[in-house]
């Protein structure tokens, strides 16, 4: 099978690096283009990055050698790649219109992005819990004229260490109905270079600029249905977030309380639920999916971030420490691997998803 | 005035040092007798902790050139000092019998182990929060025929960060039902050594044996009456707590919920009653009273524990990020320093109102 | 007495805040001016630094009220202050121009910034090791025509956690020949942000930018003798300098390998000229002389930053582990309080000393 | 092949536990025994680690399986395997006497244990560096009249950094006389728990039990020749060395500082000839031999603990800032990953040269 072609905006940054990182030897795409800001256009890859290379592998080889392009050119991209991933940072605005431009010069865009979280018609995905979103595409492309071009986005890494269990229970017929949390937040969810390390030796900074807004509302538009053409939720979760920044590199937790709005599981209905989960990135045989999206740790001190976060290939939700909620009916603890399951690695699941369902190709 | 005689019980564990650390030149109080086990009984308190000596301030000087005695030999203990303060680290059963033999020879032990905390006329101080507890004394002496011996404990550290601004809250008239809280402990709140450095480094670990029970029960003990000599609770708040500990020395943080069960203040009506509260301690002007015991910080990132932990002496609440919550009423970060008011310096503060009272002295 | 007012140049950054909480109260200067970049000028002090303060203790009351100047204005200065201590945070050029410039206007320039370390006539100053160097000010004033203005500036904070004790045994009549030493370097070093929290966790960095050098050819100017009106160094000692960035807030610790030139000292010679050395600002008493300039720990594993860097209010120099090298004389590990005695307290020092010596006030 | 039956004494502790890790799926040894302390004997491997694997990747399912022996049994060991790796933690009197009671059984016993370090006619290993040690075994056969059994030992970690790069300059040609090192040594250095969270938290500790001597005395047992059957080394280097324990999980730091003894090579010699550098596994192509013995980064701020220590699984020595020394001749940085190369992983490597030089097997 010849590999697709992929390209990534925002290549030299945290994000980007990932991206090389992680779809070196990937079996269906290959990285052929990577376009950053004017600053580092025209220099290799390999160059660009030397100094600010933040991956513990080494650059691989191919990516390395790649002439980094301006990202602001769209023509540049045009006749080298067909997917892209962006991991752009500018102003919101500036991403907007820079991803739709890439959109409808025919490119497939996967975002990491949180500029078009709401934009009506731009399906924000975990492929595990709505892989059905991917259906507005076709609303997508045709409100918009498009013919081959398409966006798509993930949602914030912070509500990815409870989302997928969250469905689980409810796609077993346990609604949800209110939740309060708390996040404990690692470093690399502030991109490089985030907090000071002055700032967060021996202390924790119990507050992440618009963090908590975002976990509050992305839950209903990821657990919503799609009727005439739009994405509608007519029994939102309501949800409190606390979000804190701890001293940790990679990996998010969440300490969960849970309130179910009708008929309520037993600890052993959850525990059983969780374990048996799988999604259709697991039926598909996806390159990147999980083979066990949802793994629960029985031990009473897990899951832990340095511990847990690397599971399958940092791509699986851990759970642990489900109990009883003297307040609302069951708690937990979620983690999950923040760049590779919240970032970089769920983007590329859900393009193996839109290749899967024939999203990609003409 | 002369000084009372002061001994610590467990002198030589951190919660000990604290005590010796915290008492020099206290102005009532003159420490005059260490006891420890056997096996550093009979050397110089300098001597015993040595190598093993965790404050950053240097063994003061008189304490220092005690002598040792061992804890388990009441008798010894007799005549040398009428006030002890009980940092035993034993199994639960001999600190039970030994706290209670100090106490019917006619010591008043105030103690920071959790043994007798539901020993049914023990107090549990918060001194801003219920000083009138102190009132069980008389019961406590008649029920167990002791003339001037007494028992008084304080509640668990984890709780702290949040107690008393929900009983300010409460004081004001609003009665609190129900609350879902996480906490983000410090190391020191295990003692020494506590966890190991390996296991912390880059991590964080969602689980403390014991912590949320304790978290859960005790809010109800502090906050009850007395009724024919007994602690009694008619409208306990139900409370949900998640207890992590973080890598961070001292400092416990906690991110509450919390739900009314009757009126509900605005936002602008807690604030105020937060900064204008004042409590028994401070109307004494008890010496390790704080001026304020909650201090409430405006910035939108703090209480942070290394930046607040040390306000007052230690001795104050820091609280922050007051805001509604989308699920219960509203939230709010609290954080004390668990081993000055959490631990030796909140059971000063006890012993202070046990002298103001007229509990200490003959 | 009446204080002497001090503006401080750079008082919103990292430096220029340890002047504002060290001058709070001190008994001699009273601050009364700051200056800064345009961009925080007309702010007040409070404003300007909300979110960004960097201390433990509050922002002063009285400096948080002053109207913050553009640093760039020697005009501005003029007739409110006569001491400057600068912070400056700019390119060399214009740091080097700019504290020339208010000198030449009859300011008293106390520096931090590395600039004019190695202008001919501008004693760089360690008051315990050189407060003879302050003897070139009437030749700096007379070659330069200025009648009341001074510039001195401090050494790199790198050789202070073993310079004083070096210095100590020169004085006793050990000439030290050569050193082979390893820092292991606080974050607060760096400035603020300095390292990047993702960067140091679980991680060491062996390399600072500059600081190598700085080390090795520093020691020789601070033991320099004035002849003829410039420093003169006949018997440099020879230095190789291995600088390492550790997580540590605050507390530069140095593991020194040394050989004398001449006669050698014995451990006991060594350990107890440590601990009897004395120097001029303990003679004169000065505010911010350590009682103790060297603090020798017999304890094995001492110094250690978090334990030692804040001995006699972060001014003294502890040493410990001495003992014989099997390849050079002796060894030993040294640490001092880089923003303190490294930084604004050493600055401090070095304007007291001024003062004392009749070089301030007309 | 058939692979060679191995067991693990001391499987349960943290060294133990990389033994098993590390051996997964080795294409020569297979773990098919496991013996720990009385109280671990008779559980499942499993069950004996729960609570304590301290490992990132799960239990291997076969290990898991074992039931855990008593190491002071060497009858049980019999005829179960040939291959002994010891991680015992007793006293050294305990452990030398029960390391040579299994070799005199007829096992191949490789320790990480210091105590025979020392011994005649044991050799003491990094087999990129002096492979031809192990000509002594037959000595020590004849001597202790052994058939089968042997010892062999690994040198300690802390010299790991800097050993074979030293090796590999006396090999060209360039005899080292003197060092002067300083170490940055991580926490798992010291085992398990190790450090205690709290004291090494924003700190740093200059000293390590027993480590300087050791890491002045190894590196001339590692380089001696065998003269009659002895270790001799008739040109010693003089090594003094400062040992510090450092906040990092895994990788030894060391930056040295490093005099020749005759002929001095370039700079550029220096680098050709450690990137040039290739040893016996190499050539005998080991499984576990790193393809490059010493690796070489041109980054000025590397080698780092966290980024470089797992380079080529672990194994290879990591070098960078190769600079002229202002005091002896050159100086650098080395690091590598103290519990895989400096520990069990070493201890592999050596099993494999024995293996591949005929002494494992009948």
């Amino acid at each position: 099978m010849e590999k697709i072609s992929v390209g990534i905006l925002g290549a030299t940054g945290m994000v980007g690096q990932n991206y090389i990182r992680l779809l070196d030897n990937h079996p269906w795409f290959e990285v052929v283009y990577v376009a950053a800001s004017p600053g580092s256009a025209g220099k290799r890859y390999r160059d660009a990055v030397t100094g600010s290379w933040h991956m513990q592998t080494e650059i691989p080889k191919k990516a390395g050698a790649l002439i980094v392009a301006d990202a602001n050119q769209i023509s540049e991209a045009k006749g080298r790649c067909e997917l892209l991933f962006s991991a752009l940072e500018m102003d919101r605005k500036a991403v907007a219109e820079l991803e739709l431009g890439y959109a409808s010069e025919g490119f497939a865009v996967v975002s990491n992005n949180s500029t078009h979280r709401w934009t009506e018609d731009v399906p924000m995905m975990i492929p595990e819990v709505n892989p059905h979103h991917l259906d507005i595409i076709p609303e997508q492309r045709k409100k918009r004229e498009w013919s081959s071009g398409l966006i798509a986005v993930k949602s914030n890494c912070s509500i990815q260490s409870y989302m997928t269990p969250v469905y689980a229970l409810e796609r077993a017929g346990y609604k949800v109905g209110r939740m309060i949390l708390s996040t404990l937040e690692a470093l690399s969810g502030a991109g490089y270079p985030g907090p000071s390390a002055i700032n967060v030796m021996d202390n924790i900074i119990p507050y992440i600029k618009d963090e908590e807004e975002k976990s509050e509302i992305e839950p209903n538009k990821v657990l919503a249905r799609i009727e005439n053409g739009a994405f509608v939720n007519h029994e939102p979760i309501k949800v409190s977030a606390h979000c804190n920044r701890v001293p940790v590199t990679h990996g998010h937790t969440a300490c969960v309380s849970l309130e179910f709005a009708g008929q309520k599981p037993t600890l052993g209905d959850v525990r059983r639920i969780w374990k048996d989960f799988s999604g259709v990135p697991q039926e598909l045989d996806l390159p990147f999916a999980p083979k066990q999206p949802i793994i629960y740790r029985e031990e009473v001190d897990r899951p832990q971030p340095r511990k847990d976060r690397d599971k399958d290939k940092g791509m699986a939700v851990v759970v642990g420490r489900l109990r009883e909620c003297p307040v609302f009916d069951i708690r937990f603890v979620g983690l999950h691997h923040n760049t590779v399951r919240g970032a970089a690695g769920g983007a590329i699941l859900t393009a193996e998803l839109l290749k899967a369902r024939g999203y990609l190709g003409h």
